[in-house]
């Protein structure tokens, strides 16, 4: 056998991050921008980096709370530092968007291809945020599991948080191809000992730390020579 | 006693953070400008973001390298984000520069005035990058002592970190007043149990984590009140 196959031939499960790499999270940007004309895209932006960083932070201090709250402090200060005002309603109906984010278009087709093999989620988003994502686009019918950093309380990309997959896929970490959009994830999962791969979409500069994704593409479907 | 009288009686150690806190990280725009015309400021930004970024990331997943090689492996991607050309003697000049940062006006003269109590510096930096800071400006002649996170090879703002403080200052969380510009160090600081005062020079928006800083002052001025 190449390289290529027996790499191929040692998968047993395809796991997918959620944020970025199958729901499109500035998917938002079109409801800020009704509510706060010329500030939904720096809204948006400002929201999901205070969302990774206060995920990181709270990881940090110990202080773990389900990311749908974590969600909620980043939509917070992304509104004050706009000078976007915020009441309550407001905030509870972007928190219901962030439920209905758009899927990436080639994500149920790709799903679909890899029903011989296990697949999962594997999300920093709590469950009651994933799952009506996953009623909506009806990802029951295309995936195996839906696993989230609750069940350990421990954030990516911390190696507590990507034991999770282990015991609930009942596989090794060399067995597991991992994809993400989000290169903090991928070296993460690297780092843990994942075959990785890259969903770089927007043609994004990867992270320096030394440690690379082993395959990068430009949407999902790249990864179906893995089968 | 009032109470801000009891609370000055306790405050044994006076520790500044040092990035951002006591040197202006932004100081080196005009040379990344020079380097890279209208590049400048947008680099210099990225920088600082993935400096902290990548000392997290590295934190969590347990691979701790000294500040200087975080810091370089951030001006790498913030090069080639911007599309600007980095070779290893700009790169060297750069990281250079790091060593000559800007102090804030106000830093020496409140030093100064912190003589008959502890003072340090708490920095993320490792020695080879905040030693030259302190010849630089002579800051031996007003500070007990400088620390930094290399001596634990624990990052700000885990708890792990903070403990070289006490170690090093034989004093109780509670006898500590903590000074930063950074939200996130804040955070980390009071969680841990100092006493802290967020240096908020520019009007920036604090996180939305539920921890406050416990005084929050336009320059470090405002903590001479509790001497």
């Amino acid at each position: 056998m190449k390289e290529g196959e027996m790499m191929s031939a040692r998968i047993q499960a395809f796991v997918f991050d959620a944020y970025g790499t199958l729901f499109d999270v500035y998917s938002v940007i079109a409801e800020l921008e009704r509510l706060y004309p010329k500030k939904g895209e720096e809204i948006s932006k400002v929201w999901r980096e205070k969302q990774i960083h206060y995920s990181f932070l709270r990881e940090m201090i110990g202080r773990y709370k389900p990311f749908s709250d974590v969600t909620r402090e980043a939509l917070r200060f992304a509104c004050e530092q706009a000078g976007a005002k915020l009441d309550l309603s407001t905030e509870d109906k972007l928190m219901q968007r962030y439920k209905e984010l758009a899927i990436y278009p080639e994500v149920k087709e790709v799903l679909s291809q890899l029903k011989a093999k296990r697949t999962a989620i594997f999300s920093n988003g709590s469950p009651e945020m994933i799952n009506p994502l996953a009623d909506k686009y009806q990802l029951d019918d295309v995936l195996d599991t839906i696993i989230t950093v609750d069940r350990k309380q421990r954030y990516k990309p911390v190696p507590a948080s990507y034991t999770a997959i282990l015991e609930t896929l009942e596989v090794k970490r060399e067995e597991v191809l991992f994809m993400s959009s989000n290169p903090w994830d991928i070296i993460g999962a690297k780092s843990f000992g994942f075959h990785t791969a890259w969903i770089n979409r927007a043609n994004h500069v990867f992270d320096k730390l030394g440690i690379e994704a082993d395959y990068e593409y430009k949407e999902l479907g790249g990864i179906l020579e893995h089968i």
